[in-house]
């Protein structure tokens, strides 16, 4: 429930700043809403492709189709107010990547799986949204260099897991995974932490 | 079994035009068919992924990937007379982006689904091929800036949910549905209409 | 076991070389690590998702993840080392590739599916690793332009089907397909022999 409520303020965040970048390359409407879908719902579908989970999230419950969608649509009627929220959407998309972590991993673990496909999932589930958005709009997935984004999913992942391991009510468990997750989330961005840059050969 | 035709119509098409484009980034010849096939059947198998509707339609039949392959290579053979048909070629895209969007629309509706998850297939089938195409290609994907490309793919669809609603023969709906979608494309083409561009910071 | 053997051998070098050309882009270590994986593994989890062929490898053998992202890290350490193994690096590709091609055309013969497909098969499983390696990055997959690389694949997923029509002991013949794959790879690096290139219309 908890979950529930913090995976649809994290869709429509997503869909929100999805639409806002698609603005940027001045796609028509409905590769708005089609980058939007994919910032959104992408990362889940993915996971699910990849751990053989049907029915997909959004099959199962179309409705968040339509929550993306709108939220999407809302963002080209007012882009400048929705732009000008940035640092909400700094908080709201830090809940979303925590939470589609928990989520990820739940469902790694409630098959049984192992920590390293529990982490697996909860990054890809966190962090996929992304990557596809960014390589629908033709750029350079941004997620793998900043400042500890996809190191929060992998950290809430192995907080849920270990607190299941340890056999915390699952619920509570969340509830500290996501609050967690999210402080260092913050943490890492006030104070502009992150994971060391590997370059060998780089083009200047 | 009209379907079908416009079906091996259709991948033929894109195939073909798949195989032209390919040709303007230099691939060798196995990067062409490459394309091509991810141009005519990857909108397909990108669906069937997302539906869980195994196996999919050229693992079923396999003489699908003989057919583009033939049609890719003949573009090699002849890529300017191929490319003197241009207005033919926009012709049987069109027809082809219909059939897709109509066949995606039917399995989704076979399924059970409701109208939010048949034009979503509906849409993914008709134009997912053309993503995976300019992808592959290192291009931004174009069907998102074309004069009322995906838009044909959700009338189409939503054309033929609606008839079979009313409990069509369906068969006479895919029918319907193809050409009502076919029109609406090619008056698209001739008036250059589209659906409204969302620009927002965009960078010139 | 011979194949289990290469096959590690495999992921091993395609992660190692994936982190390089991470490297390259200025990734932080966790999309070295990404990248990494989607070089070594992700041309087999493309397989196993068009073929549904569940679960994935890395799934079922999450030690694949740990040894990838272990070889990836020892190369963020000492990239210059492993960058002066180039020429050792040629070959450990060209095992790699020969190797996928014969586990992805087995799977196919396995599900009980004709030569097209079983090639289709080998094929993927060789190449879209380092497609979605490509991709990732941001940069045009090199694949299909490279001097007779996927060629190499379907030959050697065709010796092996072949092989395997004839009645030969199934290890027998993925030895003799890897060896005789690997050594027309060979040669053809050596001799510079590459696929036709399709140009039409190209850019300069």
């Amino acid at each position: 429930m908890f979950l529930l409520v913090l995976y649809i303020i994290g869709i429509t965040a997503e869909g929100m700043s999805g639409a806002l970048i698609a603005g940027r390359y001045k796609m028509d409407l409905i590769g708005v809403l089609f980058i939007a879908l994919a910032a959104a719902i992408g990362g889940g579908s993915v996971r699910d492709i990849l751990f053989n989970h049907y029915p997909l999230t959004w099959v199962a419950h179309p409705e968040y189709i339509i929550i993306v969608c709108a939220a999407a649509l809302l963002t080209t009627l007012i882009p400048s107010v929705i732009a000008r929220l940035e640092k909400l959407f700094l908080v709201l998309d830090a809940l979303g990547l925590v939470t589609f972590a928990v989520i990820g991993a739940e469902i790694a673990r409630a098959q049984g799986l192992g920590v390293v496909l529990v982490v697996t999932s909860g990054v890809i589930t966190a962090v996929f949204g992304g990557v596809l958005r960014d390589i629908f709009c033709g750029i350079v997935p941004l997620v793998f260099r900043k400042e500890f984004y996809a190191g929060v999913a992998i950290l809430t992942s192995l907080i849920y897991y270990g607190l299941s391991l340890l056999e915390w009510d699952l619920e509570v468990a969340s509830i500290v995974a996501v609050v967690s997750g999210f402080i260092i989330r913050i943490l890492a961005i006030w104070y502009n932490f992150s994971v060391p840059v590997f370059s060998y050969g780089a083009k200047e």
